[in-house]
């Protein structure tokens, strides 16, 4: 029994000893992440209401089936409306509770879609009557744009409102079964309420194309399905993700709403059928450029640059889990204590881990810094302003391609740097997984995003002049075409920040240059050229928030020394992934290709004594974690072996399928092996 | 309703229109594919058997908790074996009949790991004792190697056997909590008799290390776990991944086997208590080289060549599920016919799926290809011949790591490039990837197995000789290096598969000799050159197949040329991830990086057409598929709609959650909406 103990103390020592081994303060570390120790505390005093409420308890739920998974998504949620009422939360304490919840949930899509866009869209008078009660949720709302048969090419939409001038209503219909609206998030079981987009068909028979329109899905009475509407939920999501969720799909047949209900603060229709269009093609809010009249609401709204830091706080849990975990793992050949090697101390893993680590404090805070933006071209837009619309839009596209292919990576990566346990759900990183997996496809697919994004690249390339200084941030790496030769890069480069922040804008302006000068016939082979250029180009945009960040920390000189350490080792994986442009663009000669690797792998070593610290400084609970393998304490093996005793199978000692199968199976097997022995015999 | 009506006959026409613009024989293909027209139609006639049977139904797999897909699991198994007895089945069918259940099950444990290890290292007295009931299932098996705190590091292991000559038994005992057998499959529920890797304990108290030992676990009478064993299920998988098996954890209580248990036909225990040597270390059967004594039975089995083929034909369902659903899929600008494009149309689209169409052909035909090469080195090895065993460990090592990767990824990029409706349950990858997930971290994690290739790599070119042609398959690549200098590429080359095999060989025969010289005092940083180097071989020694493969075509002009751009494409694909180190090493001039891609682009264009016929040629039905979007007929809106009205969620009009937690919200927000007004009016 000794040997048992020492055993599982070993894993909470090693973690100890981690902890203990690093220099810097987390705390003045995570007053940084959390953007101050108000929201620090205001974090931790939320999250402790929570863990300690049972609707928000964690240990049954992988074994629910889909639907309990729902009705425990609608339970939290109505349990965190009571606890605002009994706490009196502000908005922004709600929103940290809802944002503590770690799986999506049916009410986002009434807080990220349905509210702003009615908010944005609507007519003072549509407000005055139905503001207050989406605010205070006495209506549930979702955003019905997708369809069966379309997705992100919203000019393809076929639900249509008709205008009837003798009753002054819209008759809003699917004609077809792939015009059914499909997709929608609390829609198939949850929403009372909807904006819907339909093509607006005017008496005439002239198509105007897709417009909003606000309409009762459900009856506030029974809840059951409005008239001519059928509703449902979609059925279940790859790798059971989701699962809260009831994504569905609604078709109208001939369904009448009033005139007032079209969103109309920016066009709309006279009571006699005339279309009054919006003053500015602009104001319909940021559709993709070249669709005009497009009121898609939703580049705006779910590209908000809260969505970059989101994907840095997935990253933080991976990192955290995963390297905690291969902390007190031990495995192969024994250390200098006798001991087998911690796993994280074989450079193929941390190499693999640490730039995880590195990428979540870039995005945290790149997320945070680029709100401001945001928030000005917010402010400006309100006031008819759309002078920074473009770039703002320009900047939360690339990047919003970028965090989110890197996050769901990420996860994926830690996950498998785990080994074998990493499979296990306990481990809690493949349930995040696929949670994150729509980011990448759903809601503006990324490979259009990366299109804009080169599209506006190539205009400004063309157009620009001698002095890049006035580039807005999104084509700020631009300057270096006028602004001299690229860096000499020598093996001492690496060490450098501004030196590789240079490289990562050279390259980016390099190949949006030779998208416009490869006029060869063939070049339209090159077909994922875009998909290149666009990460290039976020990755030149994150470099030179990267390289500002640098210059802004204000820490003290180990916490300094850390964070800088960070960005740097974003910088060189970064560059290390972009070999292939920089060696075919000539921007690095072939021998330093393994000096830029060997100097990842020694600042790896540098970061890695101070891996626990950094990632406690995310500050995560074990109940935020959700995670046996991420423990704070280490105690990883009992962590599992407690999940384990909850698992269903383990209820009773002897299956079902034993009658059922098992015992037939084995029984024809005494038989027949009896027949070959009888016959062997003879 | 015509409208209706045209939008759906418009997927089938655009499927028959896509199968009608190609040329070539599908049935010529399949007969390649499957090996021959013997094969293809057991295939069909045991598919054809199966799909009509209720045990084999998918329609509600998805809706189901852990446990009913467990029952499930164990209902087919039992099932097959009745049908074997029915239908007259040889061992051959049913293999093809077990081949065709499209998850993993608890069987597959007794077939591939518990059986062949037994036989294999068992004498013969426990053979004639055991080894009937063990073929006839009269006793089920798992192989219990892996524990809760080792995994891939099997000199680690805990478990103890130690031997007891009073009674001539051994008593088997956990120590401790981490030496609990843990991930072992069939173990949590199902097995009734296992293989064990417990440390052989002599009565002196000396440890010889891992051994191995046969034990009962449950009671063939009830099925009760056996005295003194602690036994259950580990619970959940990563997005409900291997949902069938019950993996199982195991802890011996001091537990006595008999001295005859241990499978003793290398290394065995007089029953005084002396212990006898292997005659031949490497006669432990392939443990990792450097390991001594390990009686690791896994790689040999799990390596088994015909798992290559398995990946191969994972790929096959990627790609014909994603290239059917594009094809029928149209979104953005109208094409000819005024209708929008179908989404396979675009570059970006294609070009991420027509590889995964060439991979899957390349690695059907190489696991078939390697089949002979290991059957060669069985028959050796049973007469005692291990000259044979280092390649061919070195090739399946390679290759496994290879072939999952790329499986999985695969897997996972076919999916994404199905935009929205890839995430969906019913798309069918999703349930796919994560059954697949394990084999990039369990079972001989990837990264052990590129260690050990590219140890012998070194070893191989540090002893190259003049003479390059006596090297082995898996280093014939090493040949180039002692037979000239790389071949000049220009823009033209990339149409001659010989240059490009050629320059994949020169590739990672360099990099092996990198590794060798570079011995600068950072090259221990370079933290993933063992994994790019292990690769870069793999890459190399499949390069050298598809070589082989194209001389050896027996095919029609169609055929062979259709099949000769597949092999070509997989080449360009290949050399294209490989420009880092293609431009590192100076094999390539950095002005030709834009022609690889582009050349790889243009034959894409050149294998669209045949794109449908080529998928047909894999020879799914619906059944084997089960993917509302990779429906033969292309009606995939029909069958996502019939799909979603087995969600359990739409079984009632208005969900338990209402009454329980909507209701009471919307009320709230009434209350506090009318407040507000209330307040506003004062």
């Amino acid at each position: 029994m000794a040997q048992a103990h020492s055993a599982l103390e070993r894993t909470k020592q090693d973690m100890a000893a981690a902890r203990q081994q690093g220099y810097v303060d987390e705390v003045q570390l995570r007053t940084v992440l959390y953007g101050g120790s108000n929201e620090w505390n205001t974090h931790t005093r939320i999250a402790g209401t929570m863990q300690r409420d049972p609707v928000f308890d964690k240990s049954h739920r992988l074994y629910m089936t889909r639907t309990e998974r729902y009705e425990r998504a609608l339970a939290m949620t109505r349990r965190i409306y009571e606890l605002k009422d009994q706490h009196h939360w502000s908005d922004t304490e709600t929103r940290v509770a809802l944002g503590l919840i770690d799986e999506p949930i049916p009410i986002s899509l009434h807080l990220l879609a349905f509210e702003p866009v009615f908010f944005s869209q609507a007519s003072q008078e549509l407000i005055a009557q139905y503001g207050l009660l989406i605010q205070q949720r006495g209506i549930v709302g979702c955003y019905l744009q997708t369809e069966l048969g379309h997705g992100s090419n919203v000019a393809g939409l076929e639900t249509t409102a008709t205008y009837i001038p003798a009753t002054q209503e819209f008759e809003v219909h699917s004609p077809t079964l792939t015009s059914s609206k499909w997709w929608i998030g609390s829609l198939g079981k949850t929403a009372t309420h909807g904006v819907l987009q339909a093509r607006l068909v005017l008496p005439n028979g002239s198509d105007l194309g897709p417009h909003l329109f606000f309409v009762q899905l459900r009856s506030l009475d029974n809840h059951r399905p409005m008239p001519g509407i059928t509703i449902g939920d979609i059925g279940p999501k790859a790798g059971a993700g989701y699962a809260g969720v009831d994504n569905g799909y609604a078709r109208f047949f001939h369904v009448r709403i009033p005139r007032e209900h079209m969103l109309s603060k920016f066009s709309s229709i006279t009571p006699g059928g005339d279309y009054i269009k919006p003053p500015h093609a602009k104001m319909s809010y940021g559709g993709p450029s070249g669709c005009d009249h497009v009121l898609d609401a939703r580049p705006l709204l779910i590209l908000h640059p809260r969505f970059i830091s989101s994907c840095g706080w997935l990253m933080a849990k991976a990192a955290t889990v995963s390297i905690r975990y291969t902390t007190v793992r031990r495995q192969g050949n024994p250390d200098a204590d006798r001991l087998e090697q911690q796993v994280i101390s074989y450079p193929s893993v941390h190499y693999r881990l640490l730039p995880i680590l590195a990428r979540a404090y870039v995005f945290i805070l790149l997320g945070r810094d680029l709100v401001k933006a945001f928030d000005e071209t917010s402010t400006r837009l309100a006031s008819g302003d759309t002078s920074s619309l473009a770039d703002t839009h320009v900047l939360t596209s690339a990047l919003k391609a970028h965090s989110t292919r890197h996050a769901v990576r990420d996860l994926e990566v830690a996950r498998r740097a785990m080994g074998g346990h990493g499979y296990s759900a306990y481990a809690g990183l493949g349930r995040l997984y696929v949670d994150q997996l729509p980011l990448v496809t759903v809601e503006g697919d990324n490979y259009v995003l990366d299109k804009q994004v080169v599209r506006s690249a190539i205009k400004a390339v063309k157009q620009l002049g001698s002095d890049g200084r006035d580039l807005p941030i999104s084509l700020r790496y631009l300057s270096v075409l006028s602004s001299g030769v690229p860096p000499s890069i020598d093996a001492t480069s690496w060490q450098d920040i501004h030196v590789v922040v240079l490289l990562l804008k050279w390259r980016a302006a390099r190949l949006v240059q030779n998208l416009v000068s490869h006029s060869d016939k063939d070049a339209k082979y090159d077909a994922s050229a875009e998909q290149r250029v666009a990460a290039a180009i976020a990755e030149a945009i994150v470099a030179d928030r990267v390289a500002e960040m640098d210059m802004g920390i204000r820490l003290r000189e180990k916490e300094k020394c850390a964070l800088r350490n960070l960005l740097l080792l974003y910088l060189l994986v970064t560059a290390e992934a972009a070999l292939a442009d920089l060696l075919s663009l000539n921007l690095l000669p072939p021998s330093l290709s393994h000096s830029l690797r060997t100097a990842t792998g020694l600042l790896c070593f540098a970061v890695l004594p101070e891996a626990i610290r950094l990632t406690d400084a995310f500050g995560f609970t074990d109940w935020e974690l959700d995670s046996a393998l991420g423990v704070y304490d280490g105690n990883v093996y009992e962590a599992l072996w407690e999940e384990v005793q909850t698992e269903p199978l383990n209820q009773t000692e002897v299956t079902r399928a034993y009658e059922d199968h098992i015992k037939p199976m084995v029984e024809r097997g005494h038989t027949l092996a009896g027949q070959a022995q009888n016959r062997a015999k003879l």
